[in-house]
């Protein structure tokens, strides 16, 4: 096989994964290979358990072949892997190859195949889209989110010295306290926990009321804070390109603004070479 | 019946449904009618609940005739349905007619009698705007609401798969593991669907703490993300129609420095044409 | 006492009002008869509460006093009424000098006591502009409320035709099922209410779970939209103001450029004179 | 040791204090710290406890000897104190060193030295950014906590007068009172709460709902407007700093558009006097 028949190839699998019809096909079998995953958790006659054992076997090969035709499509494997979306559905479809049929790693391979709907998201642009400017605010999390877990910990400790005697099930350790708190955090019964330690440390209430205010205002601070940010960032860039919308216009005042400023210092020194001839005129 | 005829007795259609005291009139029945429908939840004596089986035959009636004097007023089928509020009307009005008397469908026809509250969204403006408003916020909501459906699909069918043998009640099939998930989305006793499996695997608050993570930051993200989008394109709308506010003025500004550019273009060239004339004459 | 003597005595009396002391004086009595209404509550020795009583009385003449020399120093009942909080103020002395001497009535007595606590509110100028902003944006809260009422009124209706017989005790009736549905959206217990029913109507999870998010959505959009709307008009109100930040600027540069485009059009004029002047000599 | 000497050691300490590998071991005997800490509330066998008890006190005297280099690299005490952060450091490492062998105080000597992951905030330049913007806009809270304090303590004082019959647990005196209140607050079994009370005062439903209502609204607003405005400041502090983004192209328009002006005049003044000129040699 010579060079021109693999590229004559590439660009038939090239020809194919653009392909609108081809493209659909693949939306409905992952849509139906999610509702495979639905219909297994029902319970089913056998003879329905093998139809969906086969319609599973046969979705993975489906899976493996796509991702074939996209990776010779491709040509080369640096160029495959470049792409993010591209590694994130082979990791899918890799993972749900696995041979795992040991009683306790099987649950495993059904939990794989079931991460197969996330190739929803991989393959629906808008859902894309959404996940980039997720991943887009999430490094602005990251120093939120590590304040929130410094809080958490001083807590958790605080609560494991004082509380772990009265009830060891909620504070015995730091990692229970931790869980306890993210309880206490969403107001999941919080009172419970709380009258149980007042009843030795009557003033403890100080420790669940202080807790929840400062959990309330940091997480809320960050929530509205990033998205606000993100928001406020993607707005202003698409009334950029759009060229539309105040930030736009804005922006467009102030190239024009200045252009005129130039145009004014042009038309200044004409002047003034007017005046200067006219002087010289009548000396 | 000649055409004028016909014509005269639409402009009195027309006259009759435009009139202040018309239109005021039916808000009060139909404040009335939710005012009866709130009574018949009450137990009532006999009387009293064959008054109220005649003022619902009445209020059935004045609101068929309400409808037939808004369609003559129209004029033609197509123009009265064109408008979605008159739709809205006409399936509200002509469900509470359907003759439902079987004991298990006259629920369904007492359900349908309650929609006749909703006929206030439609005859007050200021509803009909937020109505409309929330509708053009809908269609955004739309992919955000795909991904948060595929989130709670996955978490749901990795529920099942692992819990179901625990507590089928909460964990049996998907869709009532989809419910369990959104339950523990609204904190509603999620510790208790938590330390039930954490019995069986310890590690399973990873399950429960990574979703409530995902599901508030993407819900909170969708909900303020489209209620600020819409609020702040509303607003811009809302200042370019009145003239007043920062929108419109940089808009102002926008469109006064695009003519002032042109008109200081045409002084540059009359200074030029000076300059030229000063040059001409003075060689 | 002749007219005279009546203007000076009036000229005191604003002088005691404005005096910084004495309005320092209030505040210290106001958080005072907070304290006695708060020592109030705790079970007391007789001698304590005789000796509140005793205060509680002094708290009430001195109020009294206080009230009857700010309205002398205003001097026509008209103006000082005029003044909301003046309104305010006097509503609250009234009320606590109401004798209620009855057991079920002293009750009544002791509740209006608590409400000078809300004095504070009308006595500190930050805390009156923080209620002044909240009244300003309770009109707009009015539709959404309404909707959020007619939702209310809809599903409790609904709930109280379908789950009456179920549970008396939260869907009895419409003003019952309203409160349970109010608790439903706290979330409050809301999956015992849900599994209760389910057990009659399998499918009633709709029921609940499209009532948290419409009211969700409505309620969410309510608040965050209205907030937002109010502190942005706030904020381009105090940049005006203030000449400083974005929307003054803004609104400066719009009438800079409204006046630059006059001279520019005076200018091109008297250009256009030079050349007109010029071509007339020239030829 | 001549003062040369001191500042030559001054010198030396600066050296070691701005030290990068000395700032990320810093940093890494904090994090050792934090996870001794957490080690601590395991049950761990003597040999490992005796262990941590070394570690803690080479933990101690590291701190010490740190924050005595940092101190000496300064050179006076009272610039040390003048930065808050450092004054910070000292109060957490002063209180760890505090001898508490008590069984009572031992706890409180446990709780100071869990203290010490707080060191974190203060070495890692984010998180004071984080912390510092925090406190900036804890002052507006200010107020707006003053008024939910004032609502509470009403609400307190009523609940504690109708209800302290009912429940004492819950109702007794104000201090518990309010405390009942945050929980209702925070929706937590405020329904049990309530039907407790309605029992007795069947429409005391008021009481909550309307309580529920004004710290839901009060609450929401506090949290949002003072997120907003301080992100809106920060955003535009920002913008003007870097000199991107439309507040920074504003604020240049606004400067552009002043030089303009002053330049038109300028130049309408030459052109009259050309004007004048050429009407003179006309003359």
């Amino acid at each position: 096989m010579d060079s021109l028949d693999a590229t004559r190839l590439q660009a038939r699998f090239i020809a194919l994964r653009e392909n609108k019809l081809f493209e659909t096909f693949v939306i409905g079998v992952i849509i139906f290979s999610a509702l495979v995953i639905g219909a297994k958790t029902y319970d089913l006659p056998p003879l329905a358990q093998n139809l969906i054992e086969v319609l599973d076997l046969g979705i993975t090969l489906f899976f493996l072949v796509e991702i074939i035709i996209r990776f010779l499509a491709e040509g080369s494997i640096r160029r495959f892997f470049r792409k993010g979306w591209n590694l994130f559905d082979f990791v899918i479809v890799a993972a749900s190859l696995m041979p795992l049929q040991e009683s306790e790693t099987a649950l495993l391979g059904r939990l794989f195949r079931v991460f197969r709907v996330l190739r929803l998201v991989s393959i629906i642009p808008e859902l894309r889209v959404l996940i980039a400017a997720f991943l887009r605010a999430l490094p602005r999390m990251g120093y939120v989110s590590l304040l929130m877990f410094i809080i958490f910990y001083i807590y958790a400790a605080a609560g494991s010295f004082f509380f772990a005697h009265i009830n060891p099930e909620l504070w015995d350790n730091i990692t229970i306290a931790m869980l306890t708190l993210f309880r206490v955090a969403t107001f999941e019964d919080w009172t419970d926990v709380m009258y149980e330690t007042m009843a030795v440390y009557p003033s403890s209430w100080l420790f669940y009321v202080s807790f929840i205010f400062i959990v309330a205002f940091v997480f809320l601070n960050m929530m509205i804070g990033i998205v606000l940010e993100t928001l406020q960032r993607e707005h202003e860039k698409f009334s950029m390109e759009t060229g539309e919308g105040e930030a736009a216009e804005v922006h467009a005042i102030d190239n024009r603004t200045r252009e005129m400023e130039q145009r004014l210092e042009r038309m200044e020194e004409k002047i003034d070479r007017l005046i200067r001839v006219q002087a010289g005129r009548k000396g």
